[in-house]
């Protein structure tokens, strides 16, 4: 960024707030970072995270800070933005506020709001004690935790019952983010820990693939869909299509073929349960749709206008997972590029309203495509109808998110790191570290 | 290793039950290797810890599995050695037993425990919630978060002392790991984060070393220990010798000269206060004391013979900094390679033992030198003698430190880690992750 160019921000400038801190509020900040605007984004961590790889963070491939960075170091260069740790509660939009917690409001002239999605149980919000989600970083380092510890009281078992039960992992949800855990569980088993026990055979391991519908990776073509399950069935994941799962508890779970409630469901011992099966988008949203004439989707998504912006309010702008955007008749999907170039188009906007310029072009998705990996040398591309598979899929999309992880200064690590895991079949994250509320016995107590 | 020369181990072979994975348990599973025993290493972590660079982590410039690395894969090709999540609770050493949390007993025939130190507060263990101590890599992520923290408030303050004491950083005890956290606190402030803040010059914050004895460094010579003095002042910490804490709250403390307990005490207001002051040995010391002829050392540490062995229990042995163990009429200190000595010795020793050779000669330390980093290219050595400052002592520093990571497979990725922080004077590894306990607001609460 040539910083030279940026003028010293003045406090009369038009104040533009960013909530949210993701590929749409980090693209958009860097978007103004030239605009005569003052631009303060809130977020309630402190860190921009490369969510398309936090399955390898929960795997033990990548360590948490190879896929985040400070929001604070990545705009520092630009005078005119502030990041501020807080959570935002609410908003008044018809005074432009934004309502923190725990601290004042903030006034604004133009409000962006992306905060992305949680997990969604589908009204079954019990489930998510025993299977967990993957959503941040601290989901990472749990679902890291849970499967090497059902690993190590598999070892400590003389149950034959008992181990077959920890050493099986049902993943649920075969969108991309399922099918990449699904696969990195299997290498892991049945490559990185061969060996490394004494009492449990870890490629004996059971991994389950569970989805509703009748094949994994939906959004992609029914060939690369074939491709993707061969690949899994390559690996050793049990793929079960059609399937839903009817309940949760502690280390079990009842599967029935989808549509069928009748069947006896089949009940199945699984020391790990993870889901990867709905979003919901933030609790933002509903606050939102409240106080303007936009509309809420069913798993919480607000609908916006042609360029982004809420309903009857032309400055308050909705992006990313949280937004409901339509082209061609079709709801964009949740995807990272989506959010990123909606983020870029916003500020864009923004800008070419302060100068009074005509206003932009209503917003256009260019889809560049979509991959997916499944292990080593295996994983399905699409791009622009053109589809790979196999080894050149997978240094595709080795590129592509190498290039995306750009925006941070740790690509070149973890470039390095792949090529070492690579080559000696390791994943040298894996660490079991402190479970909240966990024993701890240093003479002391601790901090 | 050379796997091919290990025999494929029988039932009938002794039994050594290693408790800890530090130095020198680490070590002397390594030494065993070869030897006709079967080996349970237990530990109630599922990592070996390179504990010299936990400050690093507590200061964002390495990533926990940078200096962390699973025991099971560390030990996985050694065919006669397992691994064991547990925690051991208690000793029979009549009956030759260990006992372990949930867990039957385990016999042994040998037996070595070397689990290390806590934090000692010197019977002020209320101040551990203030003021806490760096031992794991759990402690770490806890001050990172707490630092970060610190500076996050400041940035959202209106109140100029409340900025103040936010960014006011003491560092009680100054030994290495002292020194150490008291530079890297020092260079985050005026290097990493300069800029970074809007309202909070982070270059302005005060770092205080408060050591109760008249210098720092005690363990090197004065010579040294004025040249640590001078390079700490160059970086801005305010050196306090000669003072001792009289008290520690939230967020303030007291201090007071040393042996002069009528003075007035300084009060301060610091958001950020470590303790690098004092260890206490794991309480299996007191466990292994009761049952055994050997006596307890005040902070908690066990005597052990001139082969590492309890006395009146020739099969016991303790090592590392639970062991005192004197040479030449003097305890020997707690460092890793006094550990590693220690560790390997007793592998050595039991292998002798097995093949009913002549004992071992006694246990003897060889000092190959000690080292301490203050900053970039600021380091104190002394090896045999040989003093070394400035910028050979900090290549050194970082040679004999890669050197010892050598039994880690990431050297190389901490060598590029430290090239990047160095030519950037980034620290990317700046994640504030979960605090146990903390709100969550994900729509379904997480797992």
């Amino acid at each position: 960024m040539p910083i030279f160019s940026q003028p010293e921000p003045r406090d009369d400038w038009p104040h533009v707030v960013l909530v949210g801190g993701g590929f749409a509020g980090l693209l958009c900040a860097r978007g103004l970072a030239r605009t005569r605007v003052r631009v303060t984004m809130l977020d309630r961590r402190n860190h921009h995270l490369f969510q398309p790889l936090l399955y390898q963070v929960a795997t033990g491939g990548l360590s948490p800070a190879n896929i985040a960075a400070p929001l604070r170091a990545l705009l520092a260069s630009q005078k005119n933005t502030r990041v501020l740790l807080r959570e935002v509660t609410g908003f008044d939009l018809e005074n432009r506020r934004v309502h923190c917690d725990g601290h004042e409001d903030l006034e604004y002239d133009y409000l962006m709001v992306a905060t992305g999605a949680g997990q969604s149980y589908f009204g079954r919000d019990d489930w998510a004690r025993f299977a967990p989600g993957l959503k941040t970083l601290d989901d990472a380092t749990r679902i890291r935790r849970k499967v090497l510890l059902s690993y190590e009281r598999a070892e400590q078992s003389d149950d034959p019952a008992e181990i077959e039960a920890l050493t099986t992992f049902v993943v649920v949800g075969a969108g991309p983010t399922g099918v990449e855990l699904a696969g990195a569980l299997a290498e892991m088993a049945a490559g990185t820990l061969k060996g490394e026990f004494r009492s449990v055979a870890t490629e004996r391991s059971r991994v389950l693939l569970v989805e509703g519908r009748d094949r994994v990776l939906p959004p992609f073509s029914e060939d690369l869909s074939r491709t993707a399950l061969r690949d899994l069935e390559k690996l050793g994941v049990e793929v079960r299509t059609g399937t839903m799962v009817k309940e949760i508890g502690d280390g079990v779970l009842e599967l029935a073929p989808t549509g069928n409630g009748d069947t006896d469901p089949e009940r199945l011992r699984a020391g790990t349960v993870l889901w990867a099966a709905g979003v919901e988008a933030s609790p933002l949203g509903g606050i939102l749709a409240e106080q303007s004439d936009a509309g809420l989707t069913r798993p919480g998504k607000i609908e916006v206008g042609a360029d982004c912006s809420l309903a009857g309010r032309p400055e308050v702008f909705v992006c990313g997972d949280l937004a409901s955007f339509h082209q061609d008749g079709e709801e964009l999907p949740g995807l990272a590029p989506v959010a990123m170039q909606q983020g870029r188009y916003v500020a864009r906007l923004i800008g070419r309203r302060i100068l009074g310029k005509a206003t932009e072009k209503p917003f256009r998705y260019v889809d560049k495509g979509s991959m997916a990996v499944i292990g080593r040398r295996l994983a399905v591309c699409d791009i622009r109808g053109l589809e790979f598979r196999g080894a050149i899929a997978w240094i595709l999309w080795l590129f592509v998110h190498l290039m995306y992880l750009a925006e941070f200064q740790n690509r070149v690590l973890v470039l390095i790191q792949w090529g070492w895991n690579y080559v000696t079949r390791g994943r040298s994250a894996r660490l079991i570290t402190d479970e909240p509320g966990s024993q701890r016995s240093e003479p002391t107590g601790g901090g």
